[in-house]
């Protein structure tokens, strides 16, 4: 029987409560989005900082050993002073990202992967963008999952307990081979806490429209006003991405380094074509 | 355009987040359950009391001024030793009840009354039983709403979350004058919070079938492990009873005393014909 829980806002994160597990961090408007778009349209890695001194030290640390670097920030939805990018994915595209590190910082989405990194055994970074590979990646794993919803400012969010309950959907429709009714949910080996039981209903009521969820947020409604309706149309997009983006320890000065699983990366930063033997 | 957020554990309550607001305690399984029963069965009151030395004190000087009390308590879902009544709802039958004041100490309800007291303007005690009827109240009121879940051992509780999401139904019932689809909230005069509006999302999933909530929630099935499976089909009737729990400052050594709405008792505790003029 394994356990899935989910907590609720980044500052609820126990890291001793995560050992042994596979985390994943959610904050979809837009950290992880961004992440998994970046990963998708070529980044070689994604590095999360943060502060944003951090980020600008990490950046040039890259960039002093060849490393191309993007260097991207955001703090209350908008892009850091002098930094090149904010943290739309849609500053990512295929000829920007291609081969390059992105080094990001945001308000509460890397703050939580830190967090989860401190304890958890495997951590993914999860969203609407790539809910389903998330979940094959959990099945594949095996371990009790804790699914952790960034939120915002310290308040219950709609849209990143919604990707976890969607990740959750996903999973048990991958055991159970189909779309559970209400009551069947007991047959599965699967022990969900009340959180997730929620984060279920949400997955249910908003499948077939996670725009919607957007508009009954109260962040995707202020991001709306921000103008940045396009970015909300981006990251409501449900499965469209096989990446699974994998926190590692990183070397020397890095926390740690995000890759897609896929890449069978260590850790380690390099530029296209030096990889060492491994 | 009245703002309406849930809380979702008594330990996230701040009192000055509550000031000039109405605010809902939720502690379904099973004091506010409990308390609604016990007012519709002819208690003439309850005094909620936090600590279980508090709750004989508080028994003891009411006897003493001649008015029949209940003592009751409950912690981690037993009767307090040496108690005469635990925290069911099937304890209190109108043959009980009548004429009664109920003395109740529970693990988290009444610390979530008691907090909420500090800070909010107006105080009441919510629960699947009497779900539209405090909706009723709220719309009376007028004011902003804070709506409280008391949760489980500091977790989340999915009971607690549906009766505040079922109270949102009914009131957007009674002010739309009908069940509204997904996109017509935003006509409506209300700002919900995320975390209401996925209540907002558990009661409509839930409300053709209250019961089923209890199953999928840990602390519903712990209770129906303790053999209470009746205490839970009692407390999951949705909108049986008018009554409308409210806290008043209690008189002398009383913190608080909670009575229906209707009787316009001013937090005095009098025998039955002995009420003074007001």
């Amino acid at each position: 029987m394994k356990i899935i829980d989910v907590i609720p806002v980044v500052q609820s994160i126990n890291p001793e409560d995560l050992a042994g597990r596979t985390a994943v961090v959610f904050d979809v408007l837009r950290a992880t989005s961004t992440m998994a778009t970046a990963l998708t349209n070529g980044c070689r890695a994604v590095v999360p900082v943060v502060e944003v001194e951090e980020a600008r030290q990490a950046a040039a640390m890259l960039e002093n050993k060849g490393i191309p670097v993007l260097l991207a920030g955001e703090r209350g939805g908008r892009k850091v002073d002098g930094f090149p990018h904010g943290n739309s994915p849609l500053e990512f595209p295929p000829e920007v990202a291609a081969g390059k590190t992105l080094v990001l910082t945001t308000s509460n989405g890397t703050r939580a992967l830190a967090a989860a990194a401190r304890g958890a055994r495997t951590v993914l970074a999860g969203s609407l963008l790539n809910a389903r590979a998330v979940a094959g990646e959990l099945l594949r794993l095996g371990q009790d999952i804790t699914l952790i919803c960034a939120g915002s400012e310290g308040r219950f969010s709609l849209e990143d307990t919604l990707a976890a309950g969607m990740v959750v959907l996903e999973l048990v429709e991958l055991i159970s081979g189909n779309r559970p009714e209400e009551g069947s949910l007991k047959l599965l080996p699967l022990d969900l806490s009340d959180l997730t039981v929620t984060a279920l209903h949400l997955a249910r009521a908003y499948r077939d429209n996670p725009r919607a969820a957007f508009d009954h947020s109260r962040h995707g409604r202020r991001l709306a006003a921000m103008g940045l309706a396009d970015d909300l149309d981006w990251c409501a997009r449900l499965n469209v991405f096989p990446v699974v983006p994998v926190v590692k320890p990183g070397e020397g000065d890095l926390l740690s380094v995000i890759t897609n699983r896929d890449e069978n990366n260590t850790g380690r930063i390099t530029q296209k074509g030096s990889d060492p033997p491994s």
